[in-house]
C-alpha cells in the first residue's frame, strides 16, 4: 500500500485543531493519560490493594470494596465489612479517583494517601490496626526488601504503605471511552441519540456538576437541591467535616466515568439503575421530569463514558512466613 | 560469539537422557505443562471464577477461597461463607487441582467440573442456587454471547459454567519449581539442604503418599494411621461418601505442591507452620519423631515446591444490566 506522508500529516494537524476547539468550548474533558508514577512504588502498591493480611480477618482486601474487575466498586447498596457487617455507605469506584478533589462521600481525606489508611483500621471494613497491618508485613521478608529498595528504609511505615497504595491508584484512570474520542475529534465515536443524550444533559444543567475531566468530583452539592431527599440512610455528608450546618447532606458530586459498571447510584446505593438515578436527579437537582425518550438519551450517553479499564497481572503475594501475626476472622 | 552447534547438541543429549533416567528413578516426577486446552472455554471460565455474581451475596466468588494470588487458597484455618459463616473444613489449593485423583477432601467429587457447582449452591458457600446464578449470567448479553461463541447454544446452562471453570482450573498448574528443575537434570537448582531433606522425604516413607506429579492428590489415607490424631473438627473424611466405616478419618493427601503457600494444613488448618505439619505427620503417620535438623531439612525441601505461579491479566467482567438479578448480602 502506498501512503501519502504529507497529506497524511495535514489531515492529522486539522482533525487535531478542530479537537482542540471542540474541546476547549466543551464543560467536559478527555481522560489525560498519567504522565509522572513512580513505577516501583505502583507494583508495590499493588500488591498491598489486593492483600486480604491488611485485615483483622484475613480476607477482606481493597479490591474486595473496590474490586478492579467491576469498575473499582462493590456492586453492593453499601458494603460489606468485618464479620459481615453492613456498611453505612455505598463504596464509591476507585476508578479515576485521583481526579477527585477529596475522599470519601464527605471529602474527610484530602487525598489517595489520605484515604488509604482509613479503611484498614475501621471497626466496620477491614477491623485491623496500623500497629497490626504493619507487623504483618514487617514480619514477611519479601515485602520488607520490596519497600526497602522503594523507600530505603528498614522499618516499614504506614505513610509509606499508604503512599504506594496511592501511586498504584494513580494509575486506575480509564481514558480512551467512545465520549473521549468524541471530543478528540472522531465524529463517528458515538452515534446520534449518543450525542442528543449529550446535548440534554448540558441543556438541563448536569454539567453545572458533572464537568470536567471526570464529569464529577470536583465539588459537594446537596443532595435534593430543589426537593429533599428521602432515604433510611444516616450519612449527613459534608456537615461531619466542616460542622456547619449549611453543609448537612452536601456529598462529593460522583464521578459519571464508567458510570455503567458502577451501580447502584447515590451514596445510598438505592438507584439500582441508571434510567432511576437520571430520573432521580432530574425531579430533585433540576426540578424536572425527563420524558422517556429523554431519559433514555441521557442514559445513552453516560454508556458512551465507559473507558479501557486498568490491565494489569494478577499480583502474587509474598507468603507469610511462622513468625507473621495470623488472621483472626471469628474473634 | 561463535556457537559449536554439534558440541552443544551433544551436551544437551546427555543432559536429557541423565535427567530422564533420574525422573524414571525418583518417586517425584516434574510437572508437566498444560498440552491441550480449549483457550476460549479457559477465557469464559476466568471471568467465572472472578465472579461474585455467582454468590447470593454478589460478594463471594471461586477466588475469594482459591485466591490465585495466595497459591490457590484463602490462608484460613476454615473459609469464610455466606454471611461470615464458619466454614467445616480448610479450603483445598485449587493450583495443580486437575492432578487430583477426586476433588474436595473427601473426594466427593469426581473432577473439577463436577466440583466447580458445589461450592455455588452451598448454603454455607456462596449460598446461591444454580437457577439464579444462571439467571444472573442469561441477563448479561455479553455473557450470553460469549457462551454462544463457545458452547454454540443460545441458553446457558450449568453444565457449561462447570466445564468453563475446569477448563480454566486445569491452566492452573504450577511448573518449574526449583526442585522440577533438580529432577530435569540441573544438580544447582537446591542445596543440599534442601537435598537431604529430600533423601529423608524419600527414606522415612513420607513418598508412600506424597508421590507423583503433585507429591499427593493421588490417594486416600487415615489421618492418623500410627497415632490417633485429635480434633475438634467434625469432619470424617471418604466414610461420609462410601458409607464404609473403614473409610473413617481418610482424607485425600493433599499436594504438597506450592506448600510454602499453602498455609494453614491438614483438613482443619490446625497445623500454622511447616515445621508444625512436618512433626504431626512423622509422629501420627509414620511413627516418628524427627530431631531439630531432620524437620529442618524436609521444610527447606518443602519450600523447593513453589513453582511459577499462575499468571494472566486480571479480568474485566461485563456489567449487569436493568434486569440482572440483584445480590442480596443481607437477606
Amino acid at each position: 500500500m502506498k501512503i501519502k506522508t504529507p497529506a497524511i500529516s495535514l489531515l492529522f494537524a486539522s482533525v487535531m485543531a478542530s479537537s482542540a476547539s471542540v474541546i476547549a468550548t466543551e464543560p467536559v474533558q478527555p481522560i489525560s493519560p498519567v504522565k509522572e508514577i513512580n513505577l516501583a512504588q505502583v507494583e508495590l502498591g499493588k500488591k498491598l490493594f489486593f492483600d486480604p493480611r491488611l485485615s483483622k480477618s484475613g480476607f477482606i482486601s481493597c479490591n474486595s470494596c473496590h474490586n478492579l474487575s467491576m469498575g473499582g466498586t462493590d456492586n453492593l447498596k453499601t458494603s460489606i465489612g468485618h464479620k459481615w457487617q453492613q456498611g453505612p455507605i455505598n463504596s464509591p469506584t476507585v476508578l479515576n479517583s485521583s481526579l477527585n478533589i477529596a475522599q470519601f462521600w464527605d471529602g474527610r481525606a484530602a487525598d489517595l494517601k489520605a484515604q488509604a489508611g482509613g479503611p484498614i483500621a475501621n471497626p466496620g471494613e477491614m477491623a485491623s490496626t496500623h500497629t497490626l497491618a504493619l507487623d504483618v508485613l514487617q514480619s514477611i521478608p519479601a515485602y520488607t526488601t520490596e519497600f526497602k529498595q522503594v523507600f530505603g528504609s528498614d522499618k516499614i511505615n504506614i505513610e509509606q504503605v499508604t503512599q504506594a497504595i496511592a501511586e498504584f491508584e494513580k494509575t486506575l484512570v480509564t481514558p480512551n471511552s467512545r465520549f473521549d474520542q468524541w471530543l478528540l475529534g472522531n465524529k463517528n465515536a458515538i452515534t446520534k441519540q449518543e450525542l442528543a443524550g449529550y446535548n440534554l444533559f448540558k441543556q438541563v444543567g448536569c454539567t453545572a456538576c458533572h464537568n470536567g475531566e471526570a464529569l464529577g468530583g470536583n465539588s459537594f452539592q446537596k443532595m435534593g437541591l430543589v426537593k429533599a431527599y428521602k432515604t433510611s440512610n444516616k450519612a449527613e455528608g459534608l456537615s461531619g467535616v466542616t460542622g456547619k450546618d449549611a453543609d448537612r447532606f452536601k456529598f462529593k458530586v460522583p464521578t459519571l466515568r464508567n458510570v455503567e459498571m458502577t451501580y447502584p447510584y447515590f451514596h445510598d446505593g438505592e438507584a439500582a439503575t441508571l434510567t432511576d438515578a437520571v430520573d432521580v436527579m432530574g425531579k430533585l437537582q433540576l426540578g424536572k421530569q425527563f420524558s422517556k425518550t429523554e431519559n433514555a438519551q441521557i442514559v445513552a450517553f453516560l454508556k458512551t463514558l465507559t473507558g479501557d479499564q486498568p490491565s494489569f497481572l494478577m499480583p502474587i503475594l509474598p507468603a507469610s512466613v511462622d513468625e507473621t501475626p495470623r488472621p483472626a476472622p471469628f474473634e
